[in-house]
């Protein structure tokens, strides 16, 4: 409704009161001192953004790498020139910090990686990871697409000198605009980095963004829908957008430890077992079965959306998501779903299995939290 | 409302059916028989990918400058290393075939230029400008973000190798996608070209949508909503999308037309004398009155929003937008609007004289068209 209202021209009070708020409130979301940048892209622009502006052609530069979106950031470091060293883990595996210690050179002028590989399902050690850097000169940019609003970051704390979100993830509005925060060591760098940018020139964003604007014609109703959308969390969070941030978190993580518990007391495998994301949960199909059939079943029969694998991971695994506005209820019909799926797909299960196991996770976190 | 209904993932069939059907409206939209790209990103987008796709650094490259946004091109190629040689006209002023021929050599890679310059209202000769490159290895790049749905071009024909679209321009959505067609010659040039290209890579998204798919995530509520935009001109068309377009191009002319006739029996100049757009209509300011309070009035007494200059244009001139929805109704109730408003601004005019000369204007049309 908020972005069926939206008719204001961008280039006018009205609008530049709506972007200095929603930048402002960004910035609380993201639990952040620093500048935070909007821009009217999918969130790969604001990778793109990273890349382009704290680089310049040569530069060594480490990516983290645990599925797709860390082969992107090793694409992107590639395609602006720069010598790219990867720790790769398997697919469904995290990366250890202590594999980035063995790793990190003082020659590596950034450390690009995922706080949430949703290709995979994997979380990856943030704290650890930034507390190798502190006191040296790299940066650390963090693709926290599908993380923030899922998992806890302290990013001033930490020091994260980039984390990159996107709008249709935790924040609930529908794809189109990135955003990231920016800490002043990322700025200095950008005084000496000579790779070209233009659409996503970050300094210019920031100057532009201090008077309230955007540097190009923004998404004017992606940017209202994003206003209400954290409009709601403050109200979530009884007038505290961090409160209500927070609850979007302890929710998320509610709901993937179900959806965890489910699908193994189900018998099925959880395709990323060591280092799960509250993000989403990635569950391998069972043995012999392509993942896509159980995809099409749930579409056909509850006219539900769930992913297959990407790439070459597609028929492997499907993945559920715990982004935003799915709940207790969203996710125990989900599983109720996913067992008759599973049945008529042909796979032995005991009917109300997960259920059951779903049900006591969540009495337990209840029981805790009281 | 397309906007609000449009709940799909875009990693599906219903979404792969729209995304295809966009992109073949569009190529009877813009009336080329090349493929047509969609990026979620601003019209800026478009022109930033059709610079790093299309050179590399060192190439020598003209632009054709008129305004602020012949200006952005000339900032984007030097971005990605160009040299670049432009010929400008003084704001208000074309740049004139005769001058293009003058410095065109077949050292210049590609020539951009803008077919509808909005910072000034000025309106450049497209066509014979395409002339001059026929038969070269030149590419002809034109901004047409104003110029598509306001304007006449024959895009094959005239050999235009890319032209770009807005989706909040003469197509009637808010803004957020830029769209462009592509030449064969175009294409082949990506081949040998070396400048970064990641979330603006031409080929990649040609691919992908050859699937009915974008590279990244898409802003799908603007796909649906372009859909629907489409869909309300193939109407207006009596089912015909090309007819659509020709009438809402008829419509701009016709209010710009208008419009020029008013401001000119008001005793007011236009900025773009000699060759005035159809998008939009760009006043002088009365002789020692800042434009801007003719926009502020405008704005505070009856809630309309026509735009100021741009950069140092500010102060200096008024722009009325003929993109789209506006009629015949929108025009004469701005005219007699903008009557009042000078006269509160204490310039002398007669009023209904600016009323009465864009009635003028419409019985003559109307008879032309009898």
């Amino acid at each position: 409704m908020a972005m069926a209202g939206a008719t204001m021209h961008h280039r006018t009070a009205d609008f530049r009161a709506l972007y200095s708020k929603v930048l402002a409130d960004l910035r609380v979301f993201i639990g952040t001192r620093n500048d935070v940048i909007l821009f009217t892209s999918s969130g790969t622009g604001a990778m793109e953004a990273s890349v382009c502006n704290l680089t310049s052609p040569g530069d060594r530069v480490l990516v983290i790498s645990a599925g797709k979106f860390g082969e992107r950031w090793e694409a992107l470091a590639r395609t602006f020139g720069c010598q790219v060293d990867t720790i790769r883990a398997p697919y469904g595996q995290a990366v250890s910090p202590m594999q980035v210690k063995e790793k990190l050179t003082p020659a590596h002028s950034v450390v690009y990686m995922q706080a949430t590989e949703s290709s995979t399902g994997v979380r990856h050690d943030v704290a650890s990871i930034a507390r190798l850097l502190k006191g040296t000169d790299t940066l650390l940019v963090v693709d926290a697409i599908t993380g923030l609003g899922t998992t806890n970051f302290n990013v001033d704390g930490w020091g994260i000198d980039v984390i990159i979100g996107g709008s249709q993830k935790a924040v609930m509005i529908p794809p189109g605009l990135a955003y990231c925060s920016v800490s002043e060591r990322a700025w200095r760098r950008m005084e000496i980095t000579r790779n070209p940018r233009y659409y996503f020139d970050l300094r210019k964003e920031r100057k532009n963004g201090a008077k309230g604007e955007s540097s190009y014609t923004p998404s004017t109703v992606l940017v209202a829908g994003l206003s209400a959308a954290l409009d709601y969390l403050r109200e979530q969070g009884g007038g505290d957008l961090t409160a209500g941030r927070d609850l979007l978190i302890a929710n998320a993580e509610k709901a993937a430890l179900m959806t965890r518990c489910a699908a193994q007391s189900l018998g099925l495998r959880l395709f990323a077992e060591d280092s799960p994301a509250s993000a989403l949960t990635a569950i391998a199909s069972p043995k012999g079965m392509d993942s896509g059939k159980i995809v099409k079943l749930f579409r056909e029969r509850f006219g539900a959306v769930i992913a297959n694998g990407q790439g070459e991971m597609k028929g492997q695994l499907f993945r559920i998501a715990h982004l935003g506005f799915y709940d207790y209820l969203d996710t125990i019909s989900m599983i109720g779903a996913l067992e008759h799926v599973l049945i008529e797909a042909g796979v032995e299960i005991e009917l109300g299995a997960g259920l059951c196991s779903a049900q006591q996770a969540f009495t337990v976190l209840e029981q805790a939290a009281a």
